[in-house]
């Protein structure tokens, strides 16, 4: 026999409790898939503390949605986006839009530039891209850009390397008044250029 | 006062040790990140009985590396690989040559076809994707695809929808042999015109 008094019992239900509890908030929080935790919205951007983004880093990892390409040689040797235009979507917002066919408030686009590097390969005559030129961003957030059209800004890191650190959104003429005036119909996004959104959204499905 | 008998007390003891011992294993499963897992060559695609491989699913949300552009246009109406051509990676293979710049044995390389849907837009001049078209995909493995040269097998899904289900490997003459000749200093894939794949390798660093 062996004697305990009402406080090692206590004691021991007050272990076991804590470890079952840590449990449960420890793999709670392991297996939550990141699409079920709360949409902070461009979570996955930085601003400065006067409202500047940050360059956005990661994005290549990011979900690929299409290619428009504007060579130079077909705008007057200088496209208003000079080239390749590679853009992706953040995860988050990407299964959002499978589900819904919605860009959820704190979608972040990137869209990088890349240059025509040559024009004839075994695959044939096209353009091949060459070197990366310049990063773009589109990020809807209803709260941070409340009195953008669509709750959209726009902003430029520049279109030739060196990048620029952090930077200021453009006015609405530069960018914002484009998309809402050609792609007002799907969210400000030109989607009719993209078919991996297309067919991610649920009615196409 | 309160007794408690050698049994109650072992119980007591067995309860606390099974629950911080399923923790440990569910905590550890839910965290261990898939990178750390161990490296199945092409775990990422499926291979009928007879050696046919499937065609792929969930590759857009694989790391994009790039898109040549060989238009119908450029190429007599008729592009061997018409006409946009999207370039997939497997994550663990990408993760592998951000490391060491190398092409792991199970490397799968997945190219998504889409036609030019449009050559003017608002942003300009050029080429704009339209539909899907085609589907193809090349994978490196030393055991399956031993007698290729580099290990290198190349399939063809078609190059208009629908698709087909599952397909045999092309011949060596149909793809190989000019992925060899051409890109033969780079494991046979054509870095050149990837700008995300030469950033990624370490050298670039």
């Amino acid at each position: 026999m062996l004697r305990l008094n009402r406080t090692s019992v206590t004691a021991w239900i007050a272990v076991v409790a804590v470890i079952a509890g840590l449990s449960y908030v420890l793999i709670g929080a392991a297996v939550r898939p990141a699409s079920a935790q709360p949409n902070a919205p461009a979570a996955r951007v930085e601003f400065t503390a006067d409202g500047k983004l940050k360059q956005p880093v990661g994005y290549r990892k990011w979900v690929y949605i299409g290619t428009p390409l504007t060579p130079n040689d077909m705008n007057d040797g200088e496209a208003s986006f000079p080239e390749f235009h590679s853009v992706y979507m953040d995860p988050e917002s990407f299964a959002h839009y499978e589900k819904t066919g919605k860009f959820r408030d704190g979608t972040v686009l990137v869209k990088e530039l890349s240059s025509v590097g040559s024009k004839e390969a075994p695959s044939g005559k096209g353009y091949f891209q060459g070197e990366f030129t310049g990063l773009e961003t589109a990020i809807k957030d209803s709260k941070r850009f409340k009195d953008e059209p669509g709750y959209w800004a726009y902003f430029s890191f520049g279109h030739k390397y060196p990048l620029k650190a952090e930077v200021a959104k453009g006015a609405v003429a530069s960018c914002n008044q484009c998309h809402a005036d050609n792609a007002g119909k799907t969210d400000w996004v030109f989607s009719q250029y993209y078919p991996v959104l297309r067919a991610a959204a649920p009615k196409s499905k």
